[in-house]
């Protein structure tokens, strides 16, 4: 013991070598200055939630003591039964045929993340997901320390045995355990995957005999473009039920209702919520009952609405990124074409490095966004950039852009 | 793919073969059935709850739109600073001298012991715990594949050597990574550690460089006797500061204001505290901050008029439960004496079997109880039980010891 300072290094967990922070969260940080202008955060506009009806929600709740008593206890871990009522006849609506036993509750679809990746790797076991893909996915994973390889969609001369061959001979190598996807409006890339791509990727998951996440965080924000269905649907369409589908789906209400709950979902085949329910019963017992009673009310009452009027707002910023874009940006640039999510992916010339700019965009320009390489499993992406338009006003957008379209110019 | 269902146990981890079901959990079901009276599930009394002071909290943080939109938005993965200081205060109260910073806010204190155990676990490696423990913290430790050894107080013959080598020598072994006890009026069996109980696991602990994990679910729950320092105090005290210390403690409201808002906290020296910031971002980004500003108002407000409330409650139930043992439980049977908390622990005639004693409760007397091996992480203890007394009424205690005794008369 004594006085110094002890080493806990040689205490911690192999594991811990792949814990680190994530630049987005330290980013949350620079939205208390007031005179930045943030593309950073994945975070929707407060302006948005519905604050009123949540206000109500709690006191009626709470102005009934069976009610308020009831929530204020420790409850089951699968999670509250209208609610997961709710999820269930909503994912049926996607085409998702499955029943309340097919649901389970999570803390935003972040802890679905984590508890799929603690129930599927074992150590040097491979995860297929996509280059770029969601940052805080690869922080939730490697806890569970995997291999990754890439996931390529459309034309590829890869075949399902040489992701198995690589996941075999790797150090320490394991087998391919699942693939992960966003495919609506990905993080960070806001890209959408077509039919087909979502269907070649059940084959692959067949051929591999292994589960496909699905990351449904942005699927209800569409602004244009027709809709594809999610990948689960497309699975249960062949047995009818998602007890008959290797896809299991993450969920939220962050992107739509509000995300300071922290109510997300997991829906999959009955035999996987099953294990989930044991490993949240082992995580941290249940999700705050209060929270999901009132987030059950909201899901009733104000759903449609608040989609709606999501969907107006960021379609408009959305158009105004894109439009001031056009107009800024050198050549060289390009960015993705998103047809709905929060995010705008931009490639900047090769010799442009992402994170240094972001150091002069945040002390020249005082604008904030997120350098891309975090999103990539191998390292790479230095030149990318994402941009959320989520959050900053439409004018705000128009003076972000210029400000950033003159930063690129100077360190390219 | 096909019509059958997929056989999903090879997809999952090695780890899944460790994760299995609560028999307390499962009870807790039958907490629902009138007529049953429960001293299974380890939960407070809603009774207690502050109920109309945390409806107050929640209507005065949504009628304010700044705060209300705060409050539904993402928020910090460390937590909120107002309760992170009233935490530290209220540590160093304790003698545990800290700051803010040695604080990290978790979903209750479960997910503080799966936090800890996916820092500090490799497969293989070695946790001490007590035979028995608590329940929870083995379903928690059990996802990270540990083997555990049982720590021993008092007189012993095992020397800190014996546990490495032990550790060392064990199938797929490791170190030792940590031992984890619960200090004060222990789940399951109320029982509390001395002074110099905590002193010599101190120095085992300091002999074999590892962290202790402290629970401290129950300490504010003393109805007799002389308080005990918190391990975490008197390890400070060495140093003068929770920074110097190795022990790393875990608390939690759900026993002393509510368990429903699933607000719990860690405090420990600040390298581990920034590792633990790192798994709550990857593990669920936060907890909801507006149950985080409603536990804050209410610590700040009725936390010592609770735990007051909570003692006068609990002690009556307490000693009604140990008279009515006293008066009704035949020879054989033995039982602990704790000095606060909420569990008695009994030990059956060797032939009697706490499992199959259950199955008879409920079907012939309608009461419930928790059998006793699962706590120990060995499988012993087939003829231990569990109850509670801080949910059944002093006349229900009454009635449910008397239909007990019976019982055990009929079965030992």
């Amino acid at each position: 013991m004594g006085e110094n300072a002890l080493a806990w290094e040689p205490a911690y967990a192999r594991r811990a070598a792949r814990m680190s922070g994530s630049e987005i969260r330290e980013l949350l940080k620079l939205l208390d200055q007031p005179d930045i202008i943030s593309f950073a955060g994945g975070i929707p506009d407060p302006a948005l939630f519905p604050r009123a009806e949540a206000g109500n929600a709690y006191q009626t709740i709470m102005a009934d003591p069976v009610r308020a008593n009831g929530a204020l206890q420790y409850s089951t871990s699968e999670g509250y039964l209208p609610l997961r009522q709710w999820i269930s006849a909503f994912m049926t609506r996607m085409g998702a045929t499955c029943d309340p036993d097919n649901i389970v509750i999570t803390s935003g679809s972040q802890q679905a993340l984590d508890f799929l990746a603690r129930l599927l790797l074992s150590p040097g076991d491979t995860a297929l997901v996509d280059w770029p893909t969601y940052l805080g996915a690869l922080q939730a994973f490697n806890a569970y320390e995997p291999r990754y390889d890439r996931i390529e969609f459309g034309k590829t001369n890869r075949t399902p045995e040489s992701y198995a061959e690589a996941a075999a001979e790797a150090t320490e190598g394991g087998r391919v355990k699942f693939a992960y996807v966003v495919p609506d409006f990905a993080n960070p890339t806001g890209r959408t995957l077509s039919e087909a791509e979502r269907l070649s990727l059940l084959d692959l998951a067949g051929e591999l005999d292994i589960p496909v996440i699905e990351d449904g965080a942005y699927a209800a924000l569409r602004y244009d473009g027709t809709p594809v269905p999610p990948v689960i649907a497309l699975d249960a369409a062949r047995t009818g039920h998602v007890d008959g589908a290797r896809t299991i789906y993450c969920g939220t209400f962050s992107k739509t209702l509000t995300p300071g709950l922290r109510v997300g979902w997991i829906c999959a085949a009955r035999p996987i919520v099953k294990r989930l329910v044991l490993i949240k019963q082992a995580s941290d017992l249940n999700s705050p009952l209060l929270n999901q009673v009132v987030m059950h009310q909201l899901a009733e009452s104000v759903f449609d609405r608040q989609v709606a009027a999501s969907i107006t707002c960021y379609r408009e910023r959305r158009d105004r990124m894109r439009a001031a874009l056009q107009r800024h940006m050198p050549e060289g640039v390009t960015w993705t074409n998103p047809e709905g999510g929060i995010f705008l992916w931009l490639t900047l010339p090769g010799s442009c490095d992402g994170a240094a700019l972001l150091k002069a965009a945040i002390a020249k320009e005082r604008i904030a966004f997120v350098p891309g390489r975090a999103f990539f499993a191998d390292g790479t992406g230095a030149n990318t950039i994402r941009l959320s338009f989520s959050l900053a006003s439409p004018e705000k957008i128009d003076t972000g852009m210029a400000r950033l379209a003159e930063l690129i110019r100077n360190y390219s």
